[in-house]
């Protein structure tokens, strides 16, 4: 199974425990994201980036998406199947996204979207398929208070770094990003983490406290090792 | 197919598109407000506004809605049938309708409701099967925080600027304003393009790169128009 | 039928109203919280309060719910069935439960559980049929943020000053908290309006116009009494 | 001494004080508002009120003051010398006045301006001499974000409902709103807490503790009375 | 007198009311920044751009403005005399600058600086002479929470699109952005407005009401015409 | 020189930027809080806590400080010469403090207050010498808002976790805490990092680019040992 396979079974929750154990990272949740679809939000691969700044009013040609140079227009275009697009918006009023863009990105394999902003035809786009998440919804098109100015940049989104080609995952509690370079062992043992879980939890439900037992002690890690050697 | 019926086939996102397109008008979305029952959400019709103030605790007796000259009784029993009840909360404390409110709007025909401030009793009031909007749910009563003070005058709703008589549109992404004297040539318009835009997703999801297509340039315009004359 | 078993038939709606007549109180519905699960809402029962701080990065080990002194875990392994833990987090980015420990609450036949910062493992959690309302999701473990520094203190909850044994409400408008010493009068008055407010709504839904209706005014008040005593 | 003459020796927070404990009434302090030269903040008036709401793109002629039925200019224009501007503004980025018009309120001989929005020409208006309260300062013309839509009318200003006449106190720590049938009372109740207090607070200088002495208890009371008639 | 200059005299009141006019530029003052000093705040000059992004616990290093790549440290070594640094901060819990960086930008002849974040060592900064702009003040310094991650690119600085180049402007009401083609005809008709508007200050104080005289209306604007050819 | 004294030399910003070089902490700055007198702000001293909860309508009475077994009245009357009140109010609306409480603090030999909340009397209070820093000023006395619930517990205060006992040192940029087991050494690397800083900013202001210079590299921290051994 491969790293982005393992961080399908992998959820965001565990990741983010998994960043501050293994490199003492406490922000690398992004804030305030929602998936469009409650029952659709699981996706994970690499980023690629798109950074939007104010709109300014006599730019709208050349902010829009029709435009060969525009950022987002690059983006959609050459993002490759698999990968997530990651938005910088910086405001929840303009809709980054409608139902149009998202069909192109469904059409072009893409993983998943985040975007620390707001999308747009909700109830459209919530029907394509694919997991989108966002800080808010408004009818605004983007250029109601925004311009795409970059893609292929450092960004930061919801209060996290991210660079092009970071792992980014999300799962119902929202999207975790996790630095390249860390990403195959938090997949490794974030799988661990997943599957000790599955076993506690299975003994909470059967009634055992939680002391010593969840965060698992010396005893209960002794007990999982030797349940997985079985 | 009168106006109010073309905007029932005409989005939200169409709508705003359309007034930064014919007015140059960015602020006609109303910002944070969500409908009560995902799935009910569509309507159209002109506005009645309602305007709240912060309460005093002294007035409870004649904020309430029973009293004679409360605005909100007034708004609510001369409302005609096919309106939309604009309420200008200007916080999320205070629950400016409930459920029995919200019965009676229905016995009377009303098309929609909105508020920048919070609903109540929305479990209840949900199944009624009115399109209610609002910024958030509070079990207080309007009394705990607001006073009705003013019906049928001009308001600020979640930043739109509403006269009685703008039409409001509601859906799922949202709430948009239209002024009253733009709304004739908004929602032909934009039924247009919704038209166009649905021809267009086809194209996209059939695998058509969005560069000249989405927004449509010349060429994609004049195929489009081919396509109708077809 | 007991307090509790009233209060299950009573809405935060109806409390909050019952709690400014009976004591002018307007500020105990707990702000912005929403339960995880948008079907499972009802529960009724005794606070048991868990305290939050800020994290200190050096604190992790005594922050860990494994501890024995940690007061979560204590508040967990105590509180009696039927109670409902209110947790004062301050921040929406630590994740103070997740679904272990909501598993080991099922197991301990908790009513409830009330936060005013995030949950994490909501699609895991919501499954577990447990009432749990917070303010935010978040994957963040809340040792990201946040620290538990007591339990069976009297704190504030999302506005509300919470004394552990306060009665704690919630339903689809959100939860309300009852002062001890007023639960017993809130729900026998509390139940006594819902049943009056239903008859009145079908009175409504039957076209009645609201003036004197609701609220009721003195000759409704008389319909009710004769129409009970009929 | 009238009303007013001894409410500008009444403090903002002695009559925050005494309209909790002659009304229960907490919500009559202006929220977030300063005055914007740090030295100049004392003044006592009934209020004048304005309400803006949001601008709309097309309505910048109607909105200039310079149009003859502008309730803004109604205002200044017609508000009594001695009486204070109060004005809902609702957004911080707008500027509800300058320093020219600010200038012509000075010529008119206002007591004050409170405004729940911006102020723009702050340096220029500093020098003027009238006491001016804001939430915020911004280069924008009012016309950027609002438009003026009311005078004369019941408002909501930074949490409080002013009704025109209400008299209207600042000082150093703000402005509260004084519900016009309570003025006497409050004024005359203020008066002679003010003089306690300060009576109390050469004691506390002079080391006693506070228990029983602030706030004064039957003891202190006793004694302030006897000092008083002394 | 050269652009520049003649923007020296002319307030951003001015700047923010001609961007509207002369291009319906309604988003060209930087939100909610203020000068670290009260009584310094003039400055004028073209933008020089640094963005900020969120932190990550491992690139400490790499984030410090020691290290030869970091953005920040080339932009303050090579911005020209008399330009003005502008950051895109995007919290206020960093700290952008300390004294040592702005005594370095004093050394250096920076125009200003104008961050919509925090800045540090303020006491010690506000003694340098440079008019410096910020959102917040905070002792932390800009490594919690954040890494300089690009200079000369195109940012959005308090809501407002900046281009490196563009005019930058501030006084005492905060910073407005000028784009780069528009800045003679702003300047140019801004001191015109100036001078008009001083004219018509005496006016008002000499008592004349405002209605027709401000803004100016047929009459007040052929009498200043006569004026300044008088 | 003992710690405080020491501390009183060293800047909350080099003490924050000790705390993250010693500690990996990067919250031990207390967010949003500026000094009531611009020009007195200078502090250094162990924490004594108090916490706030929100009020409820019903006890006036008991939240009163001249209550006996009121917990600011506690701590006020029973803290230390030279010891720092630290609040956790949690809300900006009510005011935790007035003049004459703090003219109780400075009899007591009190080095400084710090709240998260609001203060009142701020015109008078900023002559009382003492050094009071808050969030907001408000003219509502605290029972407007909160009660006093805790003295001598661990608390959060604008995001910074307290335990009576932490050194609390308060300068312009506002008010960091060092746990009590790090201020020795974070006092002494602290005093050391001033006089390097002072050092540098020499070297700075005479023309010298920071690259190697500040943060200092090897070069010059050799340098600089070199000047000390001068």
């Amino acid at each position: 199974m491969d790293m982005i396979e393992t961080l399908h079974e992998v959820s965001t929750a565990t990741i983010t425990s998994q960043l501050i154990k293994q490199g003492g990272m406490r922000t690398r949740a992004v804030r305030g994201v929602r998936p469009i679809d409650p029952a659709r939000f699981r996706f994970a691969g690499p980023a690629v980036t798109v950074r939007y700044a104010p709109m300014r009013e006599d730019l709208d040609g050349l902010a829009s998406i029709g435009h060969p140079d525009n950022p987002m227009t690059k983006a959609i275009e050459t993002m490759p199947a698999g990968s997530v697009l990651v938005v910088q918006a910086g405001t929840m009023q303009g809709g980054a996204l409608g139902d149009v863009l998202i069909a192109r990105l469904v059409a072009r394999g893409v993983a998943g979207v985040v975007s620390d902003g707001a999308m747009r035809d909700i109830a459209a786009a919530a029907g394509l398929g694919l997991p989108v998440f966002c800080a808010a919804y408004t009818p605004n098109p983007s250029a109601a208070e925004l311009i795409a100015v970059e893609t292929g940049g450092v960004i930061g989104c919801g209060g996290v770094l991210v660079y092009p080609g970071d792992i980014v995952v999300g799962d119902g509690d929202g999207v975790a990003v996790i630095p390249r370079h860390m990403a195959e062992k938090v997949a490794e043992a974030g799988l661990e983490q997943e599957r000790m879980e599955a076993w506690i939890r299975k003994r909470v439900e059967a009634g055992e406290p939680i002391a010593g037992l969840y965060p698992p002690g010396e005893a209960t890690l002794a007990a999982w090792r030797a349940h997985k050697a079985g």
